[in-house]
């Protein structure tokens, strides 16, 4: 028997039990808008350089918490690790977004891709975890993360970033057996992939669906929520009590599908009113978000007034995690992200116990 | 008393009236994709060039017609045409997006600002309504168009594309009396610019919102939706029978409130069902979409399927324009594109009369 986590208001704010403030952490908390950051990426060389060296992963994670009071401190690593160890050889370029060296061209390429084993190919990713845990201790929850199978198959298929998805929705369409076939083969490696990350210490997950908003309704639930289903139904016989949390960008029509995987809880963008979110899926699930990221470029009060909004449209009651609705930028000043940590913890009380 | 349209289904599915197929028209018909389309925009010179040569608008707004049996044409032009003419200076770098050169740096800057005379800054545009309308003669309607105040503001802010709109955000929260002026004022010239392409020969016009998507939702009732409500408030001032259409990108969720501003239709992207639509606004507005345009990337026989799917998703009657959800992209091979209207040509009789 572990010794307990001394702030669990994250678990228990998942778990919708009682509690005497709003939980609050925020998505690419240790990120470029940090100088601290910026000092230990330049010592690791490039991006994937300081993913693969765990001390330095544990060094990054730890910075916001140094500087804010937060209730969950997440993984430092990135979303295509997984299909970087399927050999696809992922690269990011100085100011560009990530590449593949060898992207898939054709549907044959989908049967030889292998699945990871976890301990083996994605050793660092298990060591970084394992190195933010011991720098935490036992003060607050460590979050593990992977992309969703339709985010990643995407990469894949582009062979990076893309306005359109032209390729890999022509696969879809076209050759909607080989997009399966991929995403099952992703579904299969995630599943692994976030277990390894919770049987090296981390206390939830989250499954970072990015462009799953980018697909009509029809497709969204056959090529994103399916895999991302199949990957919660693996992870509750296997980790029952670890929480997993749910975020698809441009989500916000699809809320009752999501909640109805059997996830704890769902991330929402800041383009959904948390409240209504609440009255339509809260008594099934948690949810995370969602204040605008841009906001953090207004004034610190601003930013005061604008999370007031976030924390009285959910309401009162527990069941609410407080977030940005997407990742902070990187143009943000500290001090923005730190008005509205404070405002979260000064304000958050009135609306529990 | 002028001649009647010939072919009016657009029209009359605007107003719900009974039809006998389906109208369709698509957003960039007249664009990159089509290899004449890129003829005449290398002999113009640049896009402004372009957009200023009436007869040049004329040309390429006629071009899709000749290869596809299309309801209606829209005029050639660009949603920045009234920021220009504000004085900021507008130009596109080759593979690059819009640029000002003369962007809003200073809230002080927005009391300067003219609301211009579309009859004399504008002339451009009314003689290109006006050459179009000449080359269509009586056989299918002209809708005209102009961008939403909200997104026209972003550009002017930003001085070009944005990811996050983090000035404009920032304006829009540290300022927001600042910012209500700057979409008063376009609301002004957006309402004066619209009447004055009725007056040249729209028959119908259709408000760009790009970027109310980008906004929470509270957000974009105040600074995105109350500025087109006044524009489609003047309008049915001016001009009670002409229709007129919103389209606010991943507006997906706002769909009730868009209707209540007592325009016409709605245009929809990919991300929400038609049919659901339907189901929340069908009973005040017709709706116009909203096939993923992505779709257009894969083989004619399934952009039929899919294109069946939409058409039974919005179901029995009139009361639907069929369009794909956003611009058609540059890499669609024009026999795609004619796949989707014979599509619907040949698929929407069943669903009427």
């Amino acid at each position: 028997m572990t010794t307990p986590i001394q702030n669990d208001r994250f678990l228990r704010a998942l778990r919708r039990e009682p509690l005497d403030r709003t939980p609050v952490w925020f998505m690419r908390q240790a990120g470029r808008y940090l100088p601290e950051y910026r000092a230990t990426r330049a010592r690791a060389g490039d991006f994937m350089s300081l993913c693969r060296n765990p001390e330095l992963c544990a060094e990054v994670a730890m910075q916001p918490l140094e500087r804010y009071d937060l209730d969950a401190a997440i993984l430092f690593s990135d979303i295509l690790t997984v299909p970087d160890a399927m050999g696809l050889g992922l690269s990011f370029a100085e100011g560009e977004g990530p590449r593949f060296a060898d992207p898939i061209r054709d549907p044959r390429q989908i049967d030889k891709l292998p699945v990871p084993d976890p301990n083996v190919e994605l050793r660092y990713v298990m060591d970084a975890v394992a190195a933010i845990k011991r720098a935490l201790g036992r003060r607050i929850p460590l979050i593990g993360f992977a992309g969703s199978p339709w985010t990643l198959a995407t990469y894949m298929i582009e062979g990076g970033g893309s306005k359109d998805f032209a390729r890999a929705k022509a696969l879809m369409y076209d050759a909607p057996d080989a997009m399966e076939a991929l995403l099952a083969k992703l579904s299969a490696a995630t599943s692994l992939y976030l277990q390894a990350q919770i049987e090296h210490g981390a206390d939830a997950v989250m499954i970072f669906d990015t462009w799953g908003g980018a697909l009509t309704p029809e497709a969204y639930v056959q090529f994103s929520l399916e895999p991302m289903a199949k990957i919660v139904a693996h992870l509750k016989r296997v980790a029952p009590t670890v929480p997993v949390v749910l975020f698809t960008k441009g989500g916000g029509q699809h809320l009752e599908l999501m909640a109805e995987t059997g996830c704890d809880g769902l991330g929402l963008d800041w383009t959904t009113d948390i409240g209504q979110a609440r009255t339509r899926v809260g008594a099934h699930v948690a949810l995370q978000g969602n204040l605008d990221p841009s906001i953090l470029y207004a004034s610190p009060e601003r930013i005061r007034i604008e999370v007031a909004k976030v924390l009285q449209s959910f309401g009162n009651g527990s069941g609410h995690v407080f977030n940005l609705g997407h990742g902070i930028t990187p143009g943000v000043h500290p001090d923005h992200a730190a008005a509205m940590v404070a405002a979260v913890r000064e304000l958050s009380p009135a609306y529990h116990g």
